[in-house]
């Protein structure tokens, strides 16, 4: 599979981590799941993300499910390898990239403070992993607590040759991803692919800032695929049109806790891919109320965009 | 002015702080704006919040703000008085007090971590500033980095008399609305009142849950007073058809680290209601690309709302 | 092995994991630190903290150094199993257990923050490990940033049966080691085995208020069996002579980020006990100054305590 | 007052703030200790930081005190300002400053992460407090949750001219000491008065490292006196031995959370100096057991150091 590179664009699904209701992985689901990605138009697939419940998975079950997605897609697959050292994202690193990869994620963990702190750990991973790995940075400091400033990721992507893209969801973030292209231009930093995350929750304006594409694992990767085709083809009035229908549905997402995973599941389900909404322990399935407010949405949504009807 | 009570409802709008170019206090803004807020249809009126830089004011600033809107206002006015330690919170208190304000809202300092540090905290704050002044818990983790778990707030509900209303903006928060109301109808926890903060981003189903109105500064609070009286009506359809024509523009509200401000304040400033946008510092004005996307947001929204054209 | 129970006393040295210059396992050192952490006296072994630089580690590196140390010890053996997950956190204890462990620790994930939420983590990883694995949980708020009031510990020593041992290093601490002895007098708690960490740095009156031994990895592991021995058989002010002749140098080692292993790494060097005092990366050695510090201490304690004269 | 300067030397120390058993202040007490600090030999104070219960104060009372003090002694003052915001920070220093303090003291808001966040905030302090504000940084990671790397202290000596004190109290922190001295004497940044807080646990060293003095509230000043003075000297030797004869009781003071300065209040109580050792709510006085310990270090110290002898 081609790796990812600076100019990669377009809609990289992350995609969920299918369980049985028992909490064993369910192989059946996560095929059906990459026929529909491939269906929807994506341009690839992050596995094993926050959102793949990728810390309740044991090393064997990661890269049993990157092989198997790997054996059905013909998408370039991103992998998360998040690990609190080095140790065991090399090793996880080392089995998905020799498995057919094309990059890995890694986020940072959240003892990291001062920028020298955070560029010093970018430099690490880059140097442990070696000079054949793709790496996508992870900045997300709703989450992990890392502020990474705009000349912190210009130090990285200009001291590790190896980090070609970045998931951007720091919050607000806009005006990063302008900072960001407009150090680009002036000369001061490589060029970095910039995938969008946060749910999509400014995935509209995000992209007119610059952003190549989405990087998130919103209940309709369809949508995702529309937003930046049609924000590409220049119709960024539709492109609003299209997003603010299905807005109050991707605001409903935006529930940490496991709560916009259990989302996610939700629909997934209902819309048949996949057998059970189950998280694996710790985790959560909605509430009957919570269901039933999501139901409201999806119900309203299709009026909007009948396409989504179910 | 009466104080505010267990079963306060309606819309508590948070006013901004109006500043001249240079950063002193505008005083004429602020009396336009109490004005305004009366013709919109609010119940009251929450003082130097976060958003209105309450920090940056020195206590004889904050004491005249309060005694200008006293001087103008026929609603009932409650005051943040959130402080690192008793002896500023209880002078500013007794100050306001004096003057007629109906209550306090105290957050928590981010120091505090298990539960017991949180209900001694409340407890603490009950005792020192007295048994006469009604107390707003603001429950905001997202900015406070201080979780309080439902019995958290049942054991403060429970032992501070004192603490009558809750400023909800807890993220995810859908559920603990649900799980307070249902506390309080088996008897474990005296009534709160519950008003929805978090910009109003849920305020939809929050009303729902059972929430008895909001507190937020969105820059038209009559989508509030709308949102609260159509919820109150039993028309819940009406209620979602007119709250998802301003998500947009609430979505881009919520950003943090002063956008989200600069947002609202640039909003009243177009409507006249401020005479300049500006921030104290450390504070900001909108970009100009920034203000072009406010811009499109409020074009957009005079469309689906026409009362809200410019 | 016998397994650890909750009336465990003495001292559970953590061990070093020992590295070649090229950042290699070096087996050879590590069974030469079993040698002489017999030799020294003390009750048994803790591997994999964060002394141990677990996370630096594969899972299959980890395995084998607990294989290394059970084949050589005639101690028992606890094993540091925390991670993200439940996930690789089974896998890592079925092994080590199986192989002979008498316990493992857990750390808390520095995600937590309510008292209901580290309860229910504890409850989740005593159910997923299963009821054979005896538990050491690590309290240790510096570091992890959860804070565990005395409430929280009795709730988890109440519900979940298979916890047995409290690693004590909150910051202050004396006060909470008689609050446990006290709640589990009043019934109000089943006993906890209580280690004391921290470096060491406040055993000497850790023992008078009750603890049951050291559990930490100060490069002396001779002056912890002293101390517990001195104070068990009553010989307060003997304890106190020894320990504040020792102070100086456990001060030292009481400097986080990588320093106070870099201490340790380097006497037990200088002891012949480690063939190289290398850190995997992320880590350092000493810089020269440090290292002339480190000296002089040793210099000074060995005029105060000759048997530790090099 | 002649102000604080770039070389400014010796002892600073932090002093209480005296309360009576009912929490008013004592302002008998506060001149008592004024005349004792001076005695001492000390060559400045510093008033309302952490240790003087500052936050707990109203700005009336703020004042007062350093009114007091300033009425009575022939030393150079040092007022801890910080504060939420720039409002009420200003205040205080205009106040304090005209009224002869030497200089403020400000630690950073514990919501700063990014190395630009951190000079952009002390550029605004520096700023807004004018050209004649001389300011000490307060560099205490432990207690602000705000890493301050050697670059950062670089650049805000460059660019704040205003800053000319550093109360140093990073954990690891004597190689930052090393690499600021190394930095200055490499022409990149202006020479800082470096003045260590850490209740002294490191003093012995980190004098020797190129410390300018120590500020910090040890309840023995005279020993952060001689250690000082010793150091000057040359005898290196002497210093290390006074020093470990009182490090175990700086030990026990080094408790967070009221702790520490209840012991210091409890020996300043004992020595006469102060009428109460009561702290103002939120505080507490030492329990029992806490009091009978710090007894047992003081009966040893006073063998090892006569001069203690209460």
């Amino acid at each position: 599979m081609k790796p990812i590179t600076r100019t990669t664009r377009g809609v990289y699904a992350i995609a969920p981590t299918p369980f049985h209701a028992d909490g064993t992985l369910d192989l059946d689901s996560l095929r059906r799941l990459v026929d529909f990605y491939e269906q929807a138009g994506v341009d690839g697939l992050t596995l094993l993300g926050q959102m793949g419940e990728a810390p309740k998975l044991t090393h064997i079950e990661s890269v049993k499910i990157v092989e198997t997605v790997l054996a059905r897609a013909r998408l370039p697959i991103v992998v998360g390898v998040s690990a609190p050292g080095l140790g065991s994202m090399k090793a996880l690193t080392d089995d998905v990239m020799s498995l057919g990869a094309s990059g890995v994620m890694v986020s940072p963990p959240n003892t990291l403070r001062t920028d020298d702190q955070i560029v010093g750990y970018y430099q690490q991973v880059g140097e442990g992993l070696g000079p054949d790995v793709p790496i996508v940075v992870q900045d997300y400091p709703l989450t992990f607590s890392v502020v990474m400033s705009t000349p912190v990721l210009q130090r990285i992507a200009q001291t590790v040759p190896t980090v070609v893209m970045l998931k951007h969801e720091d919050w607000p973030g806009l005006e990063k991803i302008t900072a960001l292209r407009a150090a680009h231009e002036a000369g001061d930093m490589p060029r970095l692919s910039i995938m969008c995350g946060n749910g999509g929750l400014f995935l509209d304006f995000e992209m007119q800032r610059g952003a190549d594409g989405a990087m998130t694992g919103y209940c309709y990767p369809e949508l995702l695929v529309d937003i930046v085709a049609l924000t590409t083809d220049g119709r960024t009035g539709d492109a609003h049109d299209l997003f603010d229908a299905h807005l109050p549905l991707i605001r409903y997402e935006q529930q940490q806790a496991g709560v916009g995973l259990a989302v996610r599941k939700h629909v997934m389900h209902r819309r048949g891919l996949l057998t059970s909404p189950t998280q694996r322990t710790p985790g959560r399935t909605l509430t009957d109320t919570e269901r039933a407010e999501v139901d409201l949405l999806l119900n309203r949504l299709a009026k909007r965009d009948p396409r989504t009807a179910l």
